[in-house]
C-alpha cells in the first residue's frame, strides 16, 4: 500500500502507530458476536409483513388466523404502538424527531407510504412458523397513486403521502411536524425549505468571466453494509427491556426505542453487539420496538432479523434528488459567484440531509456571493437513513463537475483554479462560521506535487480527473472509565461502537497520556447500563469525541497515581511527574517507580485508581479530501474501467494511519460504486425490482485498482493530538473525479448519477449527433 | 417479624428504609443467571477424577483410554499446571496465597492429600462422556496412612502431608510455605504457630476467685450453601481467558486463576454470574483454571459443575478443631484473666482461620491479663476455607460457655456479668489495637431488656441460654462507577457479588447522597475488565466498603451536577446546593431545578455527567451480638428442640432493616445447625461418609422456630452514615448460648460440637452415674 504522510506533526509514542487492534482475532476466528448470533433460552422468532404497496390506506389488519396457527405466540401491530399525534405543536423544544414518524415508520399506523414498509410482525417457535404466519395475515388495503419522484412530489397536483405535513424553513437538523388537525392550511409534500446567502449574488454574476449552469440527477442509493438488522429484545416482568443489536450508536436506539414504546430510557438496556458495516445506515431503529413489543406480548425474547431483500425495501438508503448549480469565475480563475438548488428526497418522512447538502457544496471555497436553497421532500420511497457525509456526495457531484467545466473553458489547471479559491483559515462559510485551520491548501498541493498527477496517460478514451470534498464533520457527547490493573495494565470501557478500529484508537488516546504500550490499555464498548452516555458512531466523530473522553480519561488516572507516588514518597505531587512509563520526581532522581510497580502497589497504599471523564468537545476540524482518478471509457459499450486512483486528505493527526487508509479507500470504492453502478430501480408501482446484491450492483475487488493514499497532516487546533474526523469526506469527491475524469477521456459531461454504461453511451452518440 | 431499633441515628430519606431487591424478579421468575446457566457455542463439559484415598503418593497417571474415547476433546493433570516451588523463599513479599498450595489443590501433584482430591479433568461432547472418560483414567497410587485429627496431626510420629512444610508464627493471614530442599530441618503438620498475650497472666489467675478450664471439641461443617461450584472458560486464540462463574468474588477468583496458570491478571476476565449461597466458601477457586487448561486444549469453551458430594468432598468446609479456655473471676464478677489454646484444622493445605479465633474469642471482653495460643494444623481432609466469621463460632462456643460457667459459680446474671466486663470504646484488644465507638454494652442493654429475657420458661427439661459473640468485621478495595440517565435515573456499576441484597445497598448510598429515590438508581455488578478492582463479597464488608465507594461516586456525580448549574445559571458553583431533588440557590429561590430536570439538560449544557470512586477505607466497625434461646432437651432421646430464639445486634445503622434482619436470622440458623447436627463424618481410611444433604443434617424450616431479631444502632464513626458489617457476628453466639440453654435445662455442661442426641444423652446419662 502506497501510503506518504505530507506534513509531520506533534511528536508521540502511540498516537501514529500501526497496532493490531484488540478485537482482531476475535474477528477473524468467528469468535465476534454479531447481531444475529444471540441465542437466548425461549428465544422466540419474529418476522415482518412488510406492505406490496408504494402507497396505500391500511383498511383493516386481520391477525386472528395467524395467531391460531400453534407455535405463533404474538402478532404486532401499529395498534400496540402508543400514536403520538406528531403536530408540531405536541413536539417537545429541541425535539430532534418526530415521534409519530418514528413510530409509523417501525410498524405503519393508517397509510404505508412505500413497498417493503413495516405493517404487522409475528414471534413464533421458528423461523419457518413466523414466515408462514405472516401469508395467515389479512391486511385489507386501498391502494393509493404514489410519487417516487422528487420534483412531481413538490407540482401543485401531486399525490400527498402527509395530507398535513409542514413545511419547516430550518436550516438545521428538524424534527419535521404535521399541521394541526383544525389548520385550514393545506400540507404538501415538501418538509422543510430553506435558503442561505452570502454576498450580492447577482452582482457576482454580473462580474463573472465565464458561466456554468448545470441541472443534475442522482440515485436513490443504499450503504450496502454486508450484516442485515438483527435485534432481539426480551421484556421482563419487572418492566425491564434489554435489547442486543448491531447499530452505530445502541444509546440511540435505546432512546429511539424508549420514544417509540413512550417508556423512560432508563427502563431499556441496549447490548451493543459488533457491527458489519453501517456508513450512516444503523443509526436508525426498525427492528427494535417490534420485537420487544412482541417479547412483552409473548413473555418470551424475540430475536428478528431482517434479509437482504428486507434491507434495501425496509430501511434508509441515502437520497436521490436533483441538483441545479450555476458558477462564474473571473478570468483570472476566481469564483464571483456560485448558486445551487437542491431538492432531496427524504423518503416517506422528511430528513433529506439538505443541511450537509447546503453547507458543503460550496464549503470548500472562498465564494463571494453565494445562493443556496434547498428542499427535503417527501416520496413514497424508504425513509432515508444517513450514508456517508449525508448529502455532500451529491451536492460535490454536481460543483466539482460545474468547476471542471469553468476550468475548461479557462483552460486552468483544475487544482490551481481551486488552489486560487481555496478556503482557509478565517474564511467564513455559508453558514456565516468562519473555519479554523483547515488543510484544503495542503491537500491541493499534497495532490498537485503527487506523481500521479503529472504522470502521463497515454491510450485513446482515456482520460484523468480531479475533484474535491469538504466534510465539517461532528462531534457528540461521549464518555469514557477506566481501571489500573495490578499488573499495570488498563481497563478502559467506552461507549462507541466499533466500526473501523476505533476500540484501539480510544486505547492509543489513552496509553499516550499514561505512556504505557497499546497492548497494555484492554478497550471494550459497554452497553447502555454500563458507560455513560456516548452519542453515536457517525459524523466521522468518534476519533475525535471519544478519543478524547479516553484522553481525559487517562489524565485522570495519571493525576491520581502521580499523589499516590507523593503519598509514597511523602512529597508534594507537584514535583511527580510521568515520563517514558515512570513516575519520577523533577528533583530528586532516586525517585523514580514505574507505572506497572506503582500499579501493583495500589491496593496496599489506598486502594484502587479508576478514572472517569464525560466530554461534548467543540473544535471538531472540517475535513477536506482531493482526488485524482484515471478511466478508461469503452465507446462501444459506455463502460468506465477505473485505471489509477489516488486519494488525498487532511486527517489532523492520523492516529492509526492504517485505519485512516482503509477509511480513505472504503470510501473511495463506495464513491466509485455510487458514481457508476449503484441505485434502486422502480416498477411503475414504485415498487424496487433490485433488491438482491446481484441486481443492485457493488464494486467488488475486481472492478477496482489499488486505491493510493496520501495522508496529510494539518494538526486540529481543537484536539489535543490535532486528530480531525476522517471517515466521510473520503465518499465526497468521488462523483465528480470520475465524471470530470470521463470528460477528459471522451469529452462528455456526466450529469446523472450513475453514469451507467447506457448513459455514457448515450452521452457519446449524443456529442457524436 | 418482630423487630426493634433500640437507638435511633442520623436522619435519612432512603438509609433505613426497606425498599425492594432491583434483582428480585429476576430471581423469582428464573430469570437470573446462575453458575451453572452458562451456555456457549460448542460448549464442552467437565468432570473431575478425585482421589478415592485420603493420602497417597500419585505414582502415575495414564490419560490415553480416556483421550481415546470419541467425544472426549482434552485431560488435564498437574503435568499442565505450571509448578511452583512453594518454597517460603520464593514467595513474593506480602504473599497472600502460596502458589504451590494453591494450585495442588486445584490439581494435586506429587500427592493425593484427602478423599476427593482434584487428580484429573476431562472434557467431552456432554457430561455422560466426560464421566465414562474419568473411568477410563487410570492412576495408580501409594496409599499411605492418614491423619485426620489435629491433635494426633502434632505429635511426633504422625504422618506427614507435606515433607518440608515450615512452621511459621505470624498472627495475621501467612501464606504456608515450604522449607527449602537442601535445609536440614524437619517438617512438620503446624504451619502456623502463635502466641497474643496482654498483662500477667499468673497473677490474673492468681486473683481469681473463681476459675473454669474446660477442652472442647469441635467438628468439620460444611457451609451447605445451594448452588454448587461451577465454572466455564473460553480460552481464545488471542491468549484472552474468559471466566464465567459464581463467586464472593471475581476478581479474587481472576486473580488467584492467573497465580495458578502463570498469566497477567489483565489476561483473565471473570463474568460473575449470580451466587446461589456463599458464607465464606466461594472466596476460593477450584474449578476455573482446570476448566481453563481444558479450554485451551480444546480449542473450545468448557463448564464444569460439580455435584453435592463433591462440593462436601472437594471444597473447603471450616475447621474443626481443640480447644481449651482457662478463666477467672474476682468475686464481683470481673474476669482476672483468661488463657486459650486454639489448635484449628487447615485441612489438607495451612490456611486455619486461627487469627480471627485468637483475636475474637475474648475480643467482647475488657481482660486484664490474657494469653491466646494458636496453632494452624494440617490434616488429611479437604483444603479448608472461609465460613461466617472464620473461627470465631468455635472460639465463642468454648469462651462463652465457660463465661456460663463462671457465672453459674457466682451466682451472677450471665448479662450482668457480661456488662461488668464488657469492651467499650478504648478498651485494648489482645491485639494491640483500641476500640473505636462500639456497641457492645447497648447490645447487652437490648437483650437484658427484651422480653424474652424475662419471659418465665415453665415446664421440665426446659432452659435458657444466653451467649455473646464479637466479630471484628473486615473491609477492603472496592470501586463504583455511575452515569446520569437523560431521564433522571442514575446508573451504578460495582464489582461486590451481590449475595444478601448488596445491590440495593450500593444502590440506597448513592440515592441517599443524590437526594433521589433508591428505584431511580440501577445498580449491577459488572465483570472484572468492566470496574475497578473491587475486593470480595466477605468479612462483612460490603455495605461498609462498597456503600462507601457509591457515597463517593455519588459525591462526584453531585458535585459535577452542582458546577453545571451554576454554569447554567451563570453563577458560583457555592451557592449552588443539592436538597430534596433539586438544585438549589442558597440565596436565589428564583434558582432551582429537579434533578431531573438538569439530567434531561445535560448533553445540551456541557455532555454527559458520569461519577467514580475508588476506596479502601479505615474504620470498620467491630460488630457485637447477643442471643438469648430456650430449649427442650427430651431425657429419653437427648433431642434438643429450640423453643424461642432472639438474637440481638449491634449493626451501626441498618441501611436495609430487612435484610439485615434476614442475615441476623440467616447466621443464626447456621449457628443451630452447627450446634446440634452438622459434622463430616470419616470413616477410618479418613474417607467421607455423609456427602449428601440426606446424611449432612442442615437445619429446616421444620426445625427451627421464628428467630427474632432486634437491630441496636449505635453509629460508626467510620462511614459517613454509621455503617457495621452485620453479615458474620449472627454466627457467633449460637453454640454457646444452646450450650447454655442445655445446662439450663438439663444440668449437664456440653463441650463438644454438634450436640447431637447421642452426646447429650451420654451427659445426661454420665451425670446421674
Amino acid at each position: 500500500m502506497e501510503s506518504n504522510v505530507v506534513l509531520a506533526t506533534g511528536k508521540y509514542d502511540v498516537v501514529g502507530t500501526r497496532p493490531i487492534r484488540h478485537d482482531g482475532t476475535d474477528k477473524v476466528t468467528g469468535r465476534a458476536q454479531y447481531g444475529a448470533d444471540v441465542h437466548l433460552p425461549g428465544l422466540l422468532h419474529g418476522a415482518v409483513l412488510r406492505s406490496p404497496h408504494a402507497h396505500a390506506w391500511i383498511k383493516s389488519i386481520d391477525t386472528s388466523a395467524a395467531m391460531a396457527i400453534p407455535g405463533v405466540k404474538a402478532v404486532a401491530t401499529a395498534a400496540d404502538l402508543p400514536q403520538p399525534s406528531g403536530e408540531t405543536a405536541d413536539l417537545g423544544e429541541g425535539a430532534m424527531t418526530n415521534p409519530k414518524f418514528l413510530s409509523n415508520n417501525v410498524l405503519a399506523a393508517e397509510k404505508a407510504l412505500y413497498k417493503g414498509h413495516a405493517v404487522a410482525a409475528v414471534a413464533a417457535d421458528s423461523p419457518h412458523l413466523a414466515e408462514e404466519a405472516l401469508s395467515a395475515i389479512r391486511v385489507e388495503y386501498e391502494v393509493l397513486p404514489e410519487v417516487t419522484d422528487v420534483v412531481k412530489a413538490m407540482e401543485e397536483d401531486s399525490p400527498l403521502l402527509h395530507e398535513r405535513l409542514e413545511t419547516f424553513s430550518l436550516a438545521g437538523i428538524q424534527p419535521g411536524g404535521l399541521l394541526s388537525a383544525d389548520d385550514d392550511e393545506k400540507g404538501s409534500n415538501v418538509s422543510n425549505h430553506f435558503v442561505l446567502e452570502k454576498g450580492d449574488l447577482a452582482e457576482g454574476f454580473a462580474n463573472g468571466h465565464v458561466t456554468v449552469e448545470r441541472e443534475y440527477r442522482t440515485a436513490t442509493v443504499h450503504q450496502g453494509y454486508i450484516e442485515p438488522h438483527s435485534a432481539t429484545a426480551l421484556w421482563n416482568k419487572d418492566g425491564e427491556l434489554t435489547i442486543w443489536c448491531s447499530s452505530q450508536g445502541h444509546f440511540a436506539i435505546r432512546d429511539n426505542t424508549a420514544l417509540v414504546l413512550d417508556i423512560p430510557v432508563s427502563q431499556i438496556k441496549v447490548i451493543p453487539l459488533e457491527i458489519g458495516g453501517g456508513f450512516g445506515g444503523k443509526l436508525s431503529t426498525y427492528l427494535e420496538a417490534v420485537a420487544a413489543v412482541l417479547s412483552k406480548k409473548s413473555g418470551q425474547p424475540v430475536k428478528m432479523t431482517m434479509n437482504r431483500a428486507e434491507v434495501f425495501e425496509g430501511t434508509g438508503p441515502t437520497s436521490g434528488g436533483y441538483i441545479k448549480v450555476k458558477m462564474a469565475s473571473d478570468p483570472e480563475g476566481k469564483i464571483t459567484a456560485a448558486e445551487a438548488l437542491l431538492v432531496y428526497e427524504g423518503g416517506a418522512y422528511p430528513g433529506a440531509p439538505i443541511g450537509g447538502a447546503s453547507q458543503c457544496i460550496f464549503g470548500a471555497y472562498n465564494i463571494p456571493n453565494a445562493r443556496v436553497e434547498a428542499y427535503d421532500v417527501v416520496v413514497n420511497k424508504p425513509k432515508t437513513a444517513a450514508y456517508r457525509a449525508p448529502g455532500a456526495p451529491a451536492a460535490a457531484f454536481a460543483a466539482e463537475t460545474v468547476i471542471d467545466e469553468l476550468c475548461t473553458k479557462l483552460g486552468l489547471d483544475p487544482l490551481e483554479f481551486r488552489r486560487r479559491n481555496a478556503a482557509e483559515e478565517g474564511t467564513r462559510q455559508i453558514s456565516g462560521i468562519a473555519f479554523p485551520r483547515i488543510g484544503y491548501l495542503e491537500t491541493l498541493k499534497a495532490a498537485q506535487e503527487h506523481p500521479h498527477y503529472s504522470a502521463p496517460l497515454s491510450g485513446s478514451n482515456r482520460g484523468r480527473g480531479v475533484a474535491t470534498g469538504f466534510w465539517r464533520n461532528n462531534t457528540g457527547p461521549s464518555t469514557a472509565f477506566a481501571s489500573v490493573n495490578s499488573d499495570g495494565t488498563v481497563n478502559l470501557v467506552e461507549g462507541s461502537p466499533d466500526i473501523g478500529g476505533t476500540r484501539v484508537v480510544a486505547a492509543m488516546h489513552m496509553a499516550e497520556v499514561l505512556t504505557i504500550p497499546v497492548e497494555d490499555v484492554h478497550p471494550q464498548v459497554a452497553d447502555t447500563d454500563s458507560i455513560g452516555y456516548t452519542s453515536s458512531t457517525g459524523g466521522s466523530s468518534v476519533a475525535f469525541k471519544t478519543g478524547w473522553a479516553c484522553y481525559e480519561a487517562a489524565q485522570d488516572i495519571k493525576q491520581q497515581m502521580i499523589e499516590r507516588a507523593a503519598t509514597i514518597w511523602d512529597v508534594n505531587a507537584a514535583d511527580v511527574e510521568l515520563k517514558g512509563g515512570s513516575f519520577v520526581h523533577s528533583k530528586d532522581p532516586e525517585l523514580s517507580i514505574s507505572f506497572k510497580e506503582l500499579a501493583g502497589m495500589l491496593n496496599g497504599t489506598g486502594g484502587p485508581i479508576v478514572g472517569r471523564a464525560s466530554v461534548d468537545p467543540r473544535g471538531v476540524g472540517g475535513a477536506f479530501a482531493a482526488n485524482i482518478v484515471d478511466v478508461e471509457v469503452d465507446p462501444e459499450t459506455g463502460k468506465v474501467e477505473i485505471l489509477r486512483y489516488t486519494a488525498v486528505q487532511d486527517v489532523g493527526k492520523a492516529v492509526h494511519p492504517g485505519y485512516v487508509e482503509g477509511q480513505i479507500q472504503g470510501g473511495v470504492v463506495q464513491g466509485i460504486g455510487w458514481a457508476l453502478n449503484e441505485e434502486y430501480f422502480f416498477d411503475e408501482g414504485g415498487r424496487m425490482t433490485n433488491s438482491t446484491f446481484l441486481d443492485y450492483r457493488m464494486p467488488t475487488s475486481l472492478d477496482l485498482p489499488m486505491i493510493d493514499t496520501v495522508i496529510v497532516e494539518v494538526p486540529n487546533p481543537g484536539h489535543p493530538f490535532g486528530v480531525r474526523g476522517v471517515g466521510e469526506v473520503p465518499i465526497v469527491p468521488p462523483m465528480a473525479a470520475i465524471a470530470n475524469a470521463i470528460h477528459d477521456a471522451v469529452g462528455v459531461r456526466m450529469t446523472s448519477l450513475p453514469m451507467t454504461p447506457g448513459k455514457v453511451l448515450e452521452e457519446i452518440w449524443k456529442q457524436s449527433d
